[in-house]
């Protein structure tokens, strides 16, 4: 089982902090996204998707998506539960981490893609190319604000995101909180509870994964 | 369990289809977006996201969001396996599923609400409005002529969009085409396997849901 991860890629980061969460150590192969590696032929006949992260599996089958590569980890090593517990619970944890994609991972993305030099072009990840769109890097940045503020008000009452227990819906928030940092967006001192739940999550040796 | 729900919204269809796949029948209780009936106080008392669909469980709790949901009926009806089977099987449906969502739900969105008068000054749903990006209208319809050109090449070799059996990822996926319609992006003879998949998967009794 080897994952094809990119130190500096977010969704590569989540994937590497579920696993660390999980105990589970996995074999690396580092494409270098920062050489443009992921959009050559070798990567290619890898993840024609060309994109990071894939995990490829030791019969050659080649799982893409960063929440479905960590499906099949959850599905090997059950323990800690980072998709929660029972129905309620599991479809908690589903609600939220989908609002840490929806509101705060895709504005992001929205906000870095098209505004970075470095992405000028390449404003969507993947085989074709796209133009950035300067208002929609600025609608991304709206968003963040809002995000931020909402999680705010959310962490008053929680712990973590989806409640009592860490889940897979911290690692996403805190992957795009830092992910932000990109669009020049930080959490400041008028978000306590959001300042106080980072520095928690940030702190776990999983976040340095 | 209630199911707040709107006939035209294509995340409450996802629910729809999903639940009738299940044998599920759900209380409905409808909340009109063509009259803007989301907005209105008597709903963002269920749902603040001011969103449809949501589920309110007997016990008062609203979970929110079309795939978490799905995944508390799939927590109480496990049979038939729409989110895969075994470790690989899931992984491999959690990744269509996503691709479904990013390659084809995400820009049918970008490009239905980006262009279309009804949504002017309501670009993304939610309790804030955004003004249209036209140009990001006009790259959700590059992306969807991609989308379709993908699937015509996937369906080629399999029966369904995560393989052999049906799953959550077709109803991703037929939910997005049929979306695509409102931008004007109908399915056509140049994609005859994609067409085989979408009028066998029409002609399912769920999708009427």
């Amino acid at each position: 089982m080897k994952l094809y991860d990119y130190k500096m890629a977010p969704n590569a980061r989540r994937v590497r902090m579920f696993a660390a969460e999980k105990g589970i150590e996995l074999e690396m192969a580092s494409v270098d996204l920062g050489q443009r590696e992921q959009l050559e032929d070798g990567y290619k006949a890898v993840n024609p998707r060309l994109a990071v992260p894939a995990l490829e599996l030791d019969d050659g089958t080649v799982i893409t998506e960063s929440i479905a590569i960590c499906r099949y980890l959850d599905e090997i090593q059950p323990d800690p539960a980072l998709f929660g517990t029972g129905a309620k619970g599991k479809a908690t944890v589903e609600m939220w981490h989908r609002r840490m994609e929806l509101e705060g991972l895709q504005p992001v993305a929205d906000a870095v893609r098209n505004s970075v030099n470095f992405f000028a072009g390449r404003a969507i990840a993947g085989p074709v190319d796209f133009e950035q769109i300067p208002a929609l890097a600025e609608r991304g940045k709206q968003r963040i604000d809002l995000f931020y503020a909402m999680l705010d008000a959310h962490l008053a009452d929680n712990a973590f995101i989806a409640g009592e227990a860490f889940s897979i819906a911290d690692i996403a928030a805190v992957v795009a909180c830092d992910f932000a940092k990109v669009a020049k967006k930080r959490i400041g001192d008028e978000t306590p509870n959001l300042k106080r739940w980072y520095d928690a999550v940030s702190a776990r040796p999983s976040a340095a994964a």
